[in-house]
């Protein structure tokens, strides 16, 4: 994996780069849709690419995991030939999934016991056979397995995860080395920084995941219930020690809000279900605010979805048929609004790299966040 | 609206023809995907239109006199404006849901009063009624409102509802010659033909429905229990005694055998929603077959979903990434399970037309037939 800084904003630390991968190039600030099962959920794979330009997708190591399991991965030759999606893909190391949706039973210095959300069956995650398992998935950027505390953890706790997610992440890396890619291209892996709010941990962390010479970095356990001014402080202290060329990737981040602020610092990688699942509940992130499109004041508003926005849905449907599709529980309304909000991210990070290349960032980011934040 | 029968195949009662509505023209014979609530579910409009060529939809008259309701759909300008789907369209009259779907709580000579599935609200359905609602609805065809009995019941009770039904239609009738189109353009009204299994009964409203100068010409009542032999049997009786200058929609039906038994005993147009609602249950229609997608045997099938099939998800996706998408209950399973399925119905009704132009309808029949209801 290669990556080119190309343009730092003046008057600020956006930055505008390229990665090269084995799959295709990917142009930075970037947002990556996340396809949690091996797809971005209610999107064709033609539109994604096509119509929302995805550049990059997200997998969920956990769920493929579970179901279709890497008997079936491997056998297919990889995740992009299973699924059929043939750009860059980034697996995460199943590390919150098992904290999170499953049952995790037990989590000791060896890995995290846990039960399956489907059936209840058994499994053990360590950082050893996480890096096993996302070298059968093949995805082309892999995650560190690491322990993600909750954004109000106090210091003591935060301190001792910090120490495991460590300790955890040097064996991952020894993993790494010991293993090949199985499908005949190279696969990255991310260390990634924690800390919760602790400045003095973030830097700790910064410096410790430098010992890993990796292709990028990531920074884990923000948005995770903390305030946001305290993620953006935690960027900047993070990224301040974080090696300049190299990409940083913010994880599992956010309103378009939290996206154009942590660009601004300096962050070039960016994945957030919010697009799709808010999507799917009628939330619609337009270039002239956010709807909520299950009320009231949208029922007899004929206009198009967004007619400055990108997608071809923008303009095919209405907001009042788009009202009338969720109130009436219909799939087209999750796939209009899916297809929309992740076309709506992927141009608002296209535009954001348009004004860092420009020179122009730091004026176009409080205009145009007045605009898209603004409730309709 | 304009029918020319072009062609009728040798040695069968299969006819090609065109149908010229105000919002484009049909070639039959022609399967209607059926768009419940104005979607075709699982099917964004540019893929219905592109990729399936879906030439005319059905919407049900019941489902949006509910939701959004003739106000709203006024205030669009009628259906096609509130749906964006801008090619023919055909509501049904909603007799058939108010008997299925709602709580028909009592049907007398007025019409039928009932209880909306969504929030029990009370409601009166009267041939009248239902022809002003499909008037401020729009679609280019209109339906007639009948009772349609069970395909067992008995002789007395098909002969007392084929009476109703056809006093009801007078009542239609007139109500259509009282009105006029909201839009500025034409709504056909099409009678329909019902009597159960009864020759005699199906033969006497097959000529009833002729004193009505219809643009067109219904079969009711069919596939609702019956064993498939009658149905045939009386699709050949009715169509004896219909005139041959007009187009004979046969109402649900069917699998792709049903459909093309019917076209064989000339057959214009059809609707169902089994290309969708079995699609979203795992039911795939291939030109080598029907799958259970959910089947073990899918599992490692990296085969493309049906590489003779005209959808571009026939060669974008694998049986087994399909499969891991039903089982991993993912919306996307259902969108591609549906465009493919409306497809291979459109692909199938093509395939019919053709080769009723050619003349080789009789024997293209019988072996297109052993090869599409195989399982596989």
């Amino acid at each position: 994996m290669f990556f080119e800084l190309q343009h730092t904003a003046r008057g600020t630390a956006a930055r505008a780069g390229r990665i090269e991968t084995a799959h295709g190039s990917i142009e930075t600030p970037i947002f990556m849709p996340v396809g949690t099962a091996a797809t971005v959920k209610g999107i064709l794979h033609r539109d994604l690419k096509e119509d929302a330009r995805a550049q990059i997708i997200l997998a969920n190591t956990y769920h493929l995991y579970l179901r279709p399991g890497t008997q079936v991965l491997e056998q297919a030759g990889g995740v992009h030939r299973f699924s059929g999606w043939d750009g860059p893909m980034l697996t995460d190391s199943g590390g919150f999934q098992v904290f999170s949706l499953a049952d995790c039973r037990k989590i000791d210095e060896e890995g995290c016991r846990f039960a399956s959300h489907i059936d209840g069956s058994k499994h053990l995650f360590t950082p050893e056979n996480v890096i096993d398992t996302q070298r059968s998935i093949g995805a082309d950027i892999m995650m560190a397995f690491d322990e993600c505390p909750p954004g109000t953890a106090p210091k003591e706790y935060a301190e001792r995860s910090l120490e495991l997610t460590n300790r955890w992440l040097a064996r991952c890396w020894e993993q790494y080395e010991r293993t090949q890619p199985k499908y005949g291209y190279r696969q990255s892996l991310f260390p990634i920084v924690q800390g919760v709010t602790y400045p003095d941990l973030r830097e700790r962390s910064a410096t410790f995941v430098q010992r890993f010479p990796a292709d990028g970095y990531a920074i884990g356990g923000l948005a995770v219930g903390e305030p946001a001014e305290d993620m953006y402080r935690m960027i900047e202290v993070t990224n301040a020690v974080l090696p300049r060329d190299k990409p940083r990737y913010l994880m599992g981040v956010g309103t378009p809000a939290n996206i154009l602020e942590a660009i601004e610092r300096g962050v070039d990688m960016f994945d957030c279900v919010m697009p799709t699942r808010n999507g799917r509940n009628g939330m619609i992130f337009t270039t002239e605010g956010i709807i909520n499109i299950r009320n009231e004041k949208w029922r007899t508003d004929f206009s198009p979805l967004d007619p400055a926005a990108p997608s071809f849905v923008d303009a095919a449907y209405t907001k009042a048929y788009l009202r009338h599709l969720t109130i009436s529980g219909e799939m087209l309304a999750a796939q209009i609004a899916s297809l929309h909000n992740v076309a709506f991210y992927l141009w608002l990070v296209r535009e954001a790299r348009r004004h860092i290349l420009d020179d122009t960032f730091a004026e176009w980011k409080p205009r145009i966040l007045e605009k898209i934040t603004k409730r309709l």
